[in-house]
């Protein structure tokens, strides 16, 4: 048996203008899984597993040992969908089929509804484990691919918003699919993103009904505006630029309904200097970027204070932009 | 009296992927003004013109001795409320009200109704050139507010993706507007336009009204993308990424209706080499980039050959991507 541990960052997708098409590595919070790879059927039998999932090209066991609660079906872990299509491909590569047999012990995980990119944190560890005992068989892009098929189990759309930079680390434009088409920018080494994960659940199907499937022209053109310029701020090093893009006029006015006193906190952290604040992902969580560990403290600050007073309890993450996604442990 | 002759380059707006964010100036063809501040009215009288445009901060007389018919009256002249606006401006900054005595001769004039920027390229000229007779009173970002005026008089909404590559010249993204926030992209050594204007007239009035005023939430992601691939492919010096970008989902399939054979053309253009082939603005003229005089060169005899075929009159320019945009001469 080969037998790996990973990490795989949370991440934040859209970052205020990007729907979609956008995310960044967070540098100090996410997911551990150690993934086993046995050399046949009797010797997966051997470790003790309540539940085999069988596909035609691999058996899959998933252990969860992290103190967070996952479905126990593992038809319903992101983890499955990933790892299936990726042993389909590794077979349909060898010269007549073959069939894996796969262990994969979730150690540590970032609460599920949180916003920072759970379920792509769970897919990407995964995925990029078994790459690792599969001498790198696959592409970065290939790895996008198979662990998008998580966020579909989970978001009926496949995206690769968390799960690319996940994987790649660092800010990672999606410019297209059909193939993946991945653009990984620079990222600044004085780049923070506090994060608060207000607890309110808000699962990624919900925050993505609520939006209306088409959007006015005018507003299109401001968001694609904004788009340019996060991109181009990146690339020229310069944040002010990067902060003024940090806006969006099509998921942010349906999506901050779920998130009490939004707009007050907004307002709150743009005025003490954050760069850029808008809604993680689908939400509830929120981040502020800002260009110093003492204003990503201060973000943690307000944030705490903000949702102490409404009474709700919260976990904030201050972290440097993290500039590696997933890695061997 | 002070008199000064500018040229403003013809511009290709949208690029493809960025209706009404992004903009290109091209090398060889413009407009040619000559402008004239007079001391006093009686100076100005003393020149001949037919038809004086008076505004509260100016009076305005515009001479056509270009070989272009254009509208004889000033109040449909896009200098006018580009001229207008920019004098109301200089006044208000003086210790007290003023009025100008200005006159405009265009002397050379790209075909209005062409899709490479006409109306840009006049209001360009003529701003670029008062200010430069005002010692550059204003700011780039001041100027391209003014032009769009003319933008605003022609098709109803004020927008800069012609204007503003016209003045400032290269690519020119545009992120927003209130202020007006203007980035101009890094343009390659060997980046070349050619570009056809058929012989069809299509306004850009009515090249908007075709569009329908909602996008797909869907397609607008598809933009987006392409957009910041866009801007990434020039910032990081990738062509060829740049050239995956040039797609567009918003406007190219409800504009290519009016060019006869659009499909077939373009298909020919990027079989043969081009890195992006789309409609020019709101049409009906079609550009393609390339990366080598012979490339464009070959676009060229593609384009002549095609709409020869439709017994279709047209103009083909072959330009470098401009990286200069307004200049006096």
């Amino acid at each position: 048996m080969k037998r790996i541990r990973v990490f795989a960052p949370g991440t934040i997708a859209n970052i205020g203008c990007g729907f979609d098409v956008m995310g960044l590595a967070l540098d100090g919070v996410g997911d551990v899984v150690e993934l086993t790879l046995f050399d046949n059927k009797d010797e997966m039998a051997e470790e003790s597993c309540n539940c085999i999932y069988k596909a035609d090209a691999c058996s899959l066991c998933i252990k969860n040992s992290s103190n967070v609660k996952l479905p126990a079906d593992p038809a319903e872990n992101v983890i499955t969908p990933a790892i299936v299509k990726m042993c389909q491909a590794y077979s349909a590569r060898q010269e007549r089929p073959c069939h894996l047999h796969i262990g994969v012990e979730i150690q540590q995980k970032i609460r599920p509804g949180s916003g920072i990119g759970s379920s792509a944190a769970a897919s990407a560890s995964a995925v990029y484990a078994l790459n690792a005992i599969l001498d790198n068989a696959f592409s970065q892009e290939e790895l996008v691919d198979f662990a998008m098929e998580g966020e579909k189990l989970i978001s009926g759309t496949p995206h690769a918003d968390n799960v690319a930079p996940a994987i790649i680390g660092g800010v990672v434009f999606i410019r297209g699919y059909n193939p993946t088409d991945l653009i990984k920018l620079p990222v600044p080494d004085n780049f923070y993103c506090t994060v608060v994960h207000p607890h309110i659940t808000v699962s990624t199907k919900e925050a993505r009904e609520i939006l209306p499937k088409a959007v006015e022209r005018k507003d299109a053109i401001i968001q694609w505006g904004n788009v340019g310029g996060f991109v181009a701020g990146l690339l020229m090093n310069d944040l002010d630029l990067l902060g003024r893009s940090v806006k969006d006029v099509i998921a942010e006015p349906y999506r901050k309904g779920f998130i009490p006193g939004y707009d007050d906190l907004k307002e709150k952290l743009l005025s003490n200097g954050m760069i850029g604040v808008n809604i993680a992902g689908s939400g509830p969580s929120v981040f502020a970027l800002s260009k110093s560990e003492e204003e990503a403290e201060l973000a943690r600050n307000i944030m705490e204070e903000h949702f102490s007073s409404l009474n709700i309890e919260r976990e904030v993450y201050v972290n440097k932009v993290g500039k590696q996604g997933a890695r061997v442990l």
